[in-house]
């Protein structure tokens, strides 16, 4: 597997309210056109990753919404994924180009959140979970505490490892121009913030932002120096937390990694840079465990030692900010973790470069696990 | 293009209100893979057309949700165009089977609309369409009156013609068991029937339904007497009608067929059986001309006239009884065109069999057009 990407962008995350759905993507889209040195018109499809336009504007049917903004009439399609429609939008970008059926296809992401009320957010965003979770009044925060509390009894984890994510994540998005927050933060500052859903802290949480990524993918022959995505992968596992035997691992995150390892045929320490789903520290921790780069209750120390911060010994983790630090619009942000790794295999991210970056790693969750998408990407 | 159906099902169509939509998706699922010969295990990737969920019942992520419903933990996605989210969904599949890297792939369709407010459904629909549309009140049954308009003062179109697409389609309906509606019309109970938005009646308006249909993909080497998608394509067109330059045709329609032609080398005259979508009579007339079967104006009297009914002299349109009175539960419909395709080319359709069918259109649309998406098939 060999799909070109030719272009990529994301929009600065945040709460923007000044700006709309469509003033986001159009800025997005017309800078990975640009890149890819395409117009609109050589588009041949467009997939838009989105969890909640119909539910909080009332606005529906937004694939052919955005194709309409953007002057094309080709197939336009609308993934919805949860917190992972960004990547499942990636996904199905990639079997279009695949399929032989389209040339140069636009993939989108993208998300409005900060215009409604956090009660009404909340409440759509529990559209990703179970049907008892909604019943039980259950929250994302309360579901990834759960998680947190069991990765706590059975390895050991400390309050101190969930801060060293939010550390090193917000040190790399005070580097990135484009990221929701550029405040560093310290383990002091992160243990000590007020309590959402214990053991989890303010601190620990993605926070709720507007942003809209783009990807222009083309069936065009790669040659040197191209950026490649090798390796596309979904898999997925119950919606609710309460159904599964062990909370401390996401089924889907190991199945879809291993599937993507074996179609890109490398192994987790070829990896140089990632983006992963860091919605909670928490996720992140069990993120590097379940992506087989580490045993589990192993991944914390590393990240506590500085093994995955930028200029640390081993494969740099969410140079972007992750969810964490550079933000969170829910279905943008599969499509923005595959742009960041491209900017960073072509070597375009300034300050928060990663040296010799050559295979990238993405992988993108849905609701508490039930969907994980993964993509690696491959500088040639 | 030669995609392999193995096997299609759609539930019974109507108020089903003692059925979850878990219920109507694993009935169709289980007598679709049955037919194929499948267990759930050997399904590799689910492809979910619905418009409605997240915004009625307020859950999302139902990829996830009907996969873990089903017990398969591949890779799952949610497509949604509005009412042609069943398409988009069967487009989707289709690239997942060409693109090498599903074998065998389950759309499925469904929608629960019948247990909401009808002012909740009217409201969750208009979504579909664009924000001007919202903000002026206008619903579906107005924006395809203002094109019935239209296609009377352009063409001559009569009250009695649209009422002949509803006595045919009704005709049909009463002979499918699964239909929502098996009640004869006559011309004069049309055309009698309640005012909904002048010029449409109750008699030219499909039903909100509740329904599934479920489709099995296959990438196997298609044999004599398989039925196969030899086209899949989709285009889209403004949100709103107010920015289109003729409101009598639908120009995704008429791109989408097009491409579909070329695909599948046929020509319009080829075909010998259609499912289209005709959400109101009006847009079933519409479609037979923008399908390229007749020069603008000309569809009506060939539909009055008998020739697209069983026994007619043309190809059958719409055996099933379409929207119009087989029902339309708007994210199942764009799959359950395809079933009902498959089972008159497979001849599982008794007393509304198509005689020597042997290739079939489906034209499904979602909002007033701005998204079409037409698939052919074929008996090999």
């Amino acid at each position: 597997m060999n799909v070109v990407i030719k272009g990529g962008s994301y929009t600065k995350f945040g709460e923007l309210w000044e700006k709309t759905p469509r003033d986001l993507v159009s800025e997005a889209v017309k800078s990975a056109l640009a890149q890819a040195n395409l117009t609109y018109k050589e588009v041949d499809a467009i997939f838009v990753g989105n969890m909640l336009s119909g539910i909080l504007s009332g606005q529906g049917h937004i694939g052919a919404f955005f194709a309409e903004e953007l002057g094309i009439t080709k197939s336009a399609f609308t993934l919805e994924g949860a917190c992972a429609s960004g990547g499942l939008a990636m996904h199905a970008g990639v079997l279009g180009i695949l399929s032989g059926m389209y040339k140069n296809v636009l993939v989108i992401g993208v998300e409005k959140m900060t215009d409604y009320k956090p009660e009404e957010v909340a409440r759509a965003l529990m559209g990703a979970g179970s049907d008892g979770e909604r019943e039980a009044g259950a929250t994302f925060p309360a579901l990834y505490a759960l998680i947190a509390r069991a990765h706590m009894e059975k390895y050991g984890t400390t309050q101190e490892d969930l801060a060293a994510v939010a550390v090193k994540n917000h040190h790399h998005a005070s580097l990135n121009p484009k990221a929701h927050f550029h405040f560093p933060v310290t383990q002091e500052k992160a243990i000590k913030s007020s309590i959402i859903a214990s053991p989890l802290r303010l601190l620990d949480c993605s926070p709720i932002s507007d942003g809209a990524a783009a990807l222009v993918l083309s069936n065009k022959k790669s040659s040197k120096n191209d950026v490649v995505i090798t390796a596309s992968s979904v898999a997925t596992d119950t919606l609710g937390v309460a159904q599964r035997n062990d909370l401390t691992t996401l089924s889907a995150t190991v199945s879809a990694a291993k599937a993507a390892y074996q179609m890109a045929s490398v192994s987790p320490k070829d990896i140089s840079v990632a983006e992963v789903h860091d919605c909670f520290t928490i996720a992140e921790i069990v993120a590097l465990e379940d992506l087989g780069w580490y045993e589990k209750g192993k991944a914390a120390k590393a990240i506590r030692e500085g093994a995955h911060t930028l200029g640390g010994s081993k494969a740099v983790v969410n140079p972007s900010g992750g969810l964490k630090a550079c933000g969170h619009p829910a279905g943008a942000t599969g499509v923005k973790q595959v742009v960041e790794l491209y900017q960073q295999l072509k070597g375009n991210c300034e300050k928060r470069q990663v040296p010799d970056a050559r295979i990238g790693l993405s992988q993108n969750v849905g609701g508490s696990g039930a969907t994980a998408v993964i993509h690696i990407l491959k500088k040639l």
